[in-house]
């Protein structure tokens, strides 16, 4: 199911921007129950995004005409994944954006991931990879839609056998995982990359940095150089489809074993008591 | 005048890793009288970076079928720019890349440039962009889809009122024009930065490194940091498109003027008498 400025159609002009330079952004959410979580937090990142790269963004209100008429369309389901794309529309000579863009809106229901473990039970296996990520301050944090270093990471992943893999910026300091945000226990302190150069800056990333102290959790963002990994007490990833996954096993030279997890299942438990997490 | 997979359609499907991801590739040629220039050359790099990105190339009989077929719907002209796009096509489970893949390849034709100037003659005024490059060497040469960084300097170039505009890494080393190479005159020495870390290496940039020697030019590739720009002697730029554009006026912090341009005009007539540059 896809809507292309509000009007159901698998097909894009060509000549869009999004394909030829990556020149967009996009939002990937849980939709649980027809209900998109935390809607509003993602339409904010998604504006921050458009105001970063200098591009107009469609009003709530689109998105949100976009939504029903999707949901309308398909048979209810318990979780499905919506994802918004934005991208600077069609036009320009070469890569210079044109004046005035007409950007495009790009909306996608799919199927929830049929992951086969429980990962809050089971923890997850975690890959190093060794795709590093490039710095750049003018597009750290974005989601935008260059993403073929994770393209090359998640390659990597799948042929580790892990669930998922951590990147490092060329400097070897940690970032995120693939599709993930990473946080690490170190003594009494959970530690997230800054993402000032480098990676996403992920809405469930925000909602620990923003839940976990009020439930006495001490939480904040850091640089994480790779030797540090040998040291954590416990390592989690997240995002907005998978939620919070702890790590049982970690890859690479220094492999690690993490047998429980229980100040992961504490922020679990502190995002869940904020009704932040399903 | 576009064609997608050999049929003629100016839609592309919705999930194409391209528009997801920029998980493609692209090449942009001069066709003059209806024959593309540096052919084989373009071809060749495609497959390079295919392999890089551990995606199937599509044979070249592909690509000459889609052009000859596309020749034959348009007008003949004297000049037209021709670009090849290829994708990862469609599928795989988020960044994962799907295996098999069935890659896209899209051609398009699009008008030659109006450029207002006589480039030769007048030199054009270079711009410094202040956002940088980031630095991955698994990327670097490679023209991927991956370009808001370009998107973001060419915006910059627009607003100056410049011609061109060069690009850093986040080193301060310079890497390349928004939409050119660039070769500066040190002393003796034409130089152009290395591209282990950053940037594209053109078609044109090749035809200089390997043509310029044989007319007794030294030239060779070298680490330029920004400050260095100060010293030299010429600048010029230069891509498929464009051929090669001597540098007039080049701006930031510490302007200079170039009033003449002898040593780029005996680049030009090197590759000229080797047959290598239109």
């Amino acid at each position: 199911m896809i809507l292309i400025d509000g009007i159901a159609g698998a097909q894009l002009p060509a000549d869009d921007r999004g394909l030829h330079y990556g020149d967009g952004l996009f939002e990937t959410l849980a939709l649980i129950d027809g209900h998109p979580q935390h809607w509003q937090r993602h339409l904010a990142r998604l504006a921050r995004g458009a105001a970063r790269l200098d591009m107009q963004c469609p009003p709530a209100a689109h998105w949100q005409a976009d939504l029903d008429h999707a949901l309308r369309t398909v048979p209810p389901r318990p979780r499905r994944v919506l994802k918004l794309l934005l991208t600077r529309g069609s036009g320009g000579r070469g890569y210079a954006p044109p004046h005035p863009a007409r950007p495009r809106r790009i909306l996608q229901l799919t199927d929830w991931p049929a992951w086969s473990f429980d990962p809050l039970r089971d923890g997850i296996c975690l890959a190093l990879c060794d795709t590093p990520l490039g710095r750049n301050p003018c597009l750290a944090g974005l989601k935008h839609l260059n993403r073929l270093e994770q393209v090359l990471g998640a390659a990597e992943v799948a042929a580790s056998g892990a669930d998922e893999g951590l990147m490092f910026d060329d400097r070897d300091e940690l970032v995120e995982g693939t599709r993930t945000n990473v946080f690490v226990a170190l003594g009494d302190t959970w530690l997230t990359p800054a993402l000032d150069a480098a990676g996403i800056a992920g809405i469930l990333r925000e909602l620990v940095l923003e839940f976990a102290p009020a439930a006495g959790i001490a939480v904040r963002e850091a640089r994480i150089p790779r030797g540090e990994l040998a040291n954590a007490d416990e390592i989690f990833v997240c995002n907005s489809l998978a939620g919070i996954w702890p790590v049982r096993e970690l890859g690479g030279a220094c492999p690690r074993r993490f047998p429980h997890w229980p100040r992961t299942l504490q922020i679990v438990a502190a995002l869940r008591t904020a009704g932040a997490l399903a």
